[in-house]
């Protein structure tokens, strides 16, 4: 298969990288490093993209920030952080990207734990996760060509627990190759409309 | 209580406020109906609204649209309609509320079935429920002072049959009574960071 990887060089998405490209040509795209650069919150840098690689089999996205901080404290611009820096990108990754996509191709997006397990001013997060994963599930059901979407919504990484410890306190963490086993199904698996959680492993 | 009702023109926000106003102060926040209008689309509009109230005990709001359609056909400024007209407002409800809410009050916002029983052509309303199901989770564990906050999320109102019928096919009906009863659970009841789903009754 022919993958575009966005955000292969975050600890997220090494562990798909890591685990895809062992059997798949992998396209890194990221906004100063990898194979090609992009920078997918805008939507002329996606389409300039899709150009450059052409037809492709499954596209994973393991990108996105939000606001951290208490509802007290949090403004309506901080919260739009999450959508416009987590959420539409990854969106808009797909709706520019299912012309270009083959028959029985895959979109993987990345949500995360938030929306399901809450910390202390995560509300801006978990928000983002909600709408990642409420859109993969509804936007499935659309899908022409035998297209699948879905996204992975990974518990803390092992290799991330000193930069968050103490703000995910008594989470579990989760090991790279677990979490790159859930994008491995998505993208070689059959499933579509899922959100492949990893809070174990 | 004094309960401030946002929508309750329209059909699952009537569920609401006929429940709640057999007990309780409610004062209905309509656009152009009800005791006081407001824009809740423009946040000087949802400030001069609360100063109107003064402080109260609890926030109802059932209100927001989205796009729907096909995502082989959606922009990002469609799929935006749904945060921009369904979350984003809701959520400032709750952002500027929080200083003018009562010890122990609660918000209750509507999010909907999409994000878990999905139609065609409802992705950008599937991801917009999603974003809010996921903030009031993750809200709730921020709220000072016994604040609560839930979401209600209904599937199609049983007089909403005739409109929406073609588009929800196989979708249970249910009745504005089970509906009702979701917000008064929310307003009148203990629970935090729930999302009442109404898929019976």
């Amino acid at each position: 298969m022919k993958i575009i990887m966005i955000g292969a060089g975050g600890a997220v998405g090494k562990t798909a990288y890591d685990e895809l490209v062992q059997r798949h040509e992998v396209i890194a795209v990221g906004r100063n490093s990898g194979d090609i650069q992009a920078d997918i919150e805008d939507m002329d840098s996606i389409r300039a993209m899709y150009a450059k690689v052409g037809q492709f089999d499954a596209l994973v996205s393991a990108v996105g920030h939000g606001h951290f901080g208490p509802v007290m404290e949090m403004t309506s611009e901080l919260f739009m952080q999450g959508i416009n820096h987590k959420v539409l990108p990854q969106v808009n990754l797909v709706l520019e990207g299912v012309a270009h996509i083959n028959d029985g191709g895959s979109f993987t997006l990345t949500s995360g734990v938030l929306n399901r397990d809450p910390i202390r001013g995560g509300s801006c997060a978990a928000a983002a996760n909600g709408a990642l994963d409420g859109f993969v599930l509804s936007a499935a059901v659309d899908m022409p060509r035998g297209i699948r979407i879905n996204s992975v919504s990974p518990e803390v990484l092992e290799v991330s627990r000193e930069q968050y410890d103490g703000f995910f306190r008594g989470h579990n963490h989760v090991s790279n190759e677990a979490v790159g086993l859930a994008y491995s199904k998505s993208v070689e698996g059959c499933l579509t409309g899922q959100v492949f959680t990893v809070d174990h492993g």
